[in-house]
């Protein structure tokens, strides 16, 4: 070993012995033709004090060395008590060079590196630098922390951790798959997978029982806000359990996870239906530090003579002391909600004395205006905005607008944990509802994906009223984020046909792309389900970071781009012709 | 829960209490007009007794049931010691169906599993009932309890577990890489890594200082004997270290994989240069469960008049009480040397009076009949193998024979477990020796990788002598296999530059391929090195497996072909379109 203590090991009862530390010139400040230096190293800060000028004089900020000296008490009053070496320097003998480094980009020393702001691009692109800066390294030492966690709570229960193939066929999960040229057959592919899903329901029917794994995951998705090409999530899979035992497991790790930065989660934690989620907060993913749901003003307008009320659904939501906000705010509010693809953000004021104003206002009859406070709980002062039309856009929109309100009302604890399993989600849900391809060919698709089971009441029935049979699954949402989500799977072949068969899968496509899982089906499959953790989400709250980018060591930044490495790269055409992308399927196929 | 105990769990105390059991059916016998079935979960086996004829009658072997009965104490006599729960049985008073069994291609009881032999295609193709198999679940089992051994030893020393990117650039391993194409990127594309090795290079220079993880890799190699596309590596890297403190850590950890199966593995482990290696066991892997080195005879047949051992070298091994052979095994002896592509395998048998046999012994003189007992150390009743010609290759020769008379003459113990540390590599060889891609254009390529450093005595001289400079590398080896290596890495930019010039990549081609790492050098990078195990490889030995293909949940067959899932695949037009495979980085490229 290149030193006998760790820096920041050093206390009083060191002093007088001969030490040899290694690390970084964290800081250095010259004082009397004395330099004293700030060395670092993972455990902490020392102060080194190098009486020699000649040998200090080259020093620079994140100069790797090696010191030799003697741990001293530092003079009378000179003790810091901020940093836990604070009471002792070390007198340095000997120094080192172990390597130099040239001027940094940006600054990494742990005094200063908080202050400034360095931009996400130089943060990538010198990742190796941006990861001695304190949030960086804090961030993945924690995450190191959090899998020893979950596996602490994971082996005690008997759970095996086994590794899933990543190099498969196309899963089902609806995004779009990362493919690799098989070489060795060529014009066939590989597909990296969406999640171990079918290979932990094999798990299950080869009778492992307790499967868990922290699985790299591949998406090949535009990127939207925060979502990186590849993820981890923590998988989890058990036989011979209903939803009750997953989500009790789940309960434990989350408590273990968030005791790591001292919160203590409250179990049970509350549950509540998809369509209450929806009803009262316009999201299955509702972010419950605060109140303020939704109010359904659908049946208070039902003979309304107001043209843009007479809807499907009407609903709104309170902004406490909105009343007051300047004109222009309210246009703002338009322009926002025309952000979000809706025509507008209908609203009413009451001012002090109850007196209701906005352009809405004067639509409204007499009867209408006098029940409003009441029917809307809004107090003098407040403001309310609607939204009327279809039931699902009108209630996501006045959701976001509750979130905005929240936030720029400053209703958001930010110190505040709000758990909620939402369960009791739809089974399947029309097609072409958002971006993901296609699985099937019928007007219904999977809300969760194809192998989750239906409730044990809707399980001979779900064909008849596909559009209200509910799915056995159920996600945990953390402060208005999904942190995770399960099923209670599909473990006999006939309900599995069936459920393809809603999907518009018939037994040749089913058999041609899962037949797999179908045969295994067929010979002793037990009762099954899991859960999988998004574990970059998780560590982006645990650690309060920005961006899941902070919890990863090297993420790639927008469009799948690796500013350090400048991945991916093209390929020369003798790797094109070793690789065998040219080679296709069918030779008749012309491009 | 759908149960109240696990299977396995009961013992004499439960007798009285009824209990809900859930399992496979293992094994069914019927004895006037009872039937007794052998239930089967995770944890173990137990005898259940269904009365009545109905209800037992449908039960097939593998059928999943949920089982309600009271706990019994067997018949008296009937105990059975071979079984935990061997003093209860479980009296059924409901039986549930829980999922039906077609009947299984092979055999998965655990009475019956080990004593059928099943072909690996279909064991593969039915992964899910070969691991009900005890053999298969066992190695999954073990595999686990590894994972955690390795990390109690590598988090009790404060290393940090991280992921490293595995949508990334070639690495320069110097196998074939795995592409993806970018879709976002049309033209350029992904590597899949063969290491985590510039990853875990640059935590170190991010003053992480202790790394770990269990990591997938990658290589699109021809399928050689038990390789796999993807395989596991436990991968460790460490700052401010040397050599002795990166083994003493890994004879740490395989101190504790050992002891998961009742060895005791001492240590310090031995040592051996790789040069001596070569020397005495023609290999870089000696087994060391048996001695019998080969004998240099060079200097003996210095001035040999026998044309044949006029060579560069000339050697021999010993195949104890090998002269009794009959002629047509000396003529295999032939065949197995030109299989292995020499021109045969020279030899001389020594009777028991001491006269000299075979074809060989003509063409020697007196003396060097005389003294060869003496010089190889061959006994009355013993054979000598010879070989000559090129050192390396008639090295490698006789070490091949060493290794297949210890198999034909059982000398070796197939309890031992042979540990031993190869260190002192060479830092280059020529290029060309073998089939891996050449990294660079010169007469030299690395022998681990282009970032292994020269030991200290040779860091400022390797480029005046390539061929004799010694690499900071250790390999360790058991059992004849090598199941991890590492190596002090350069952490200079000057020393990286000029290995790079010794395999003959100029400066332009470094900055364009390793710019990102020599870049990071630039910044105080710290001294650092590391080690990785072959996770497969090990588990393959603790399990006592015959390919690694026992030990992974999931693994392909020859040519990289997954009997269960049928992947690779061919895919679609319009997934080749979207991915941008036929994009082509430069337009006047033409096919």
């Amino acid at each position: 070993m290149l030193r006998t203590h760790k820096v920041g090991s050093l206390r009083a009862e060191h002093i007088g012995q001969t030490v040899t530390l290694t690390g970084w010139v964290d800081r250095r400040r010259d004082h009397g033709g004395v330099a004293f230096i700030d060395l670092r190293d993972a455990s902490g800060i020392a102060q080194v004090v190098i009486r020699d000028e000649a040998v200090a004089h080259p020093l620079r900020s994140e100069f790797v060395l090696q010191i030799t000296g003697e741990v001293s008490a530092r003079p009378a009053g000179n003790a810091n008590a901020n940093l836990a070496t604070g009471d002792i320097e070390v007198i340095a003998h000997d120094v080192v060079t172990l390597n130099e480094s040239a001027p940094l980009p940006f600054q990494v020393s742990t005094a200063l590196a908080d202050s400034e702001v360095v931009g996400e691009e130089a943060r990538l692109k010198y990742r190796y630098l941006d990861m001695r800066r304190p949030a960086t390294a804090g961030a993945l030492r924690l995450r190191a922390k959090a899998n020893q966690a979950a596996r602490r709570v994971l082996d005690a229960e008997d759970f095996v951790e086994i590794e899933t193939p990543t190099l498969t066929r196309s899963t089902p999960e609806g995004a779009r798959d990362f493919l690799v040229p098989a070489r060795l057959a060529p014009g066939s592919w590989y597909a990296l997978p969406q999640s171990p899903q079918l290979f932990k329901q094999l798990l299950m029917v080869g009778g492992m029982e307790r499967y868990y794994q922290i699985a790299r995951c591949y998406r090949d998705e535009d990127f939207r806000a925060d979502r990186q090409p590849e993820f981890t999530q923590l998988d989890v899979e058990m036989s011979f359990v209903d939803q009750e035992d997953v989500i009790a497991l789940g309960e434990k790790i989350l408590v273990a996870l968030w005791d790591l930065i001292g919160v203590k989660v409250e179990t049970p934690i509350p549950r509540m239906t998809y369509h209450e989620a929806m009803r009262l907060y316009g999201s299955d993913k509702p972010d419950l530090r605060f109140g303020n749901p939704i109010v359904e003003l659908t049946e208070y307008f039902a003979d309304t003579t107001f043209r843009v009320f007479q809807s499907e659904y009407v609903g709104a939501v309170v902004m406490a002391g909105g009343a007051d906000q300047p004109r222009r705010q309210f246009d703002a509010w338009q322009e926002w909600a025309k952000q979000r693809g809706a025509r507008g953000l209908a609203y009413v004021t009451f001012g002090e004395d109850g007196t209701l104003g906005g352009p809405v206002a004067k639509n409204l009859t007499d009867a209408e205006r006098d029940g409003l406070a009441a029917a809307t709980g809004a107090n003098p002062g407040d403001a309310v905005f609607f939204a009327a039309g279809a039931t699902n856009e009108s209630r996501a929109l006045l959701g976001a607008a509750r979130q905005e309100i929240a936030r720029r009302t400053g209703q958001i604890d930010e110190d505040a944990w709000a758990f909620v399993w939402v369960v009791d989600a739809p089974l399947f849900k029309p097609t072409g509802e958002d971006d993901d391809v296609d699985l099937g060919h019928s007007a219904w698709t999977a809300v969760h994906h194809a192998f989750t089971s239906p409730t044990p009441e809707w399980i001979d029935t779900f064909e008849s009223d596909p559009g209200n049979a509910l799915a056995y699954a159920y996600d945990i949402v953390c402060n208005g984020n999904e942190i995770g989500g399960g099923s209670i799977r599909i473990h006999r072949r006939d309900v599995q046909e069936r459920v393809f068969d809603v999907m518009g899968i018939g037994p040749e496509e089913a058999q041609e792309k899962f037949g797999f899982l179908l045969d295994a089906f067929a010979f002793g499959a037990p009762p099954h389900g899991g859960i999988a953790f998004g574990w970059d989400r998780i560590m982006t709250l645990l650690t309060g970071s920005a961006s899941i980018r902070d919890v990863i060591a090297f993420p790639k930044s927008g469009g799948g781009h690796d500013p350090l490495t400048n991945a991916p790269a093209p390929i020369t055409a003798e790797q094109r012709k070793e690789a065998g992308v040219d080679a296709k399927p069918e030779p008749a196929e012309v491009e």
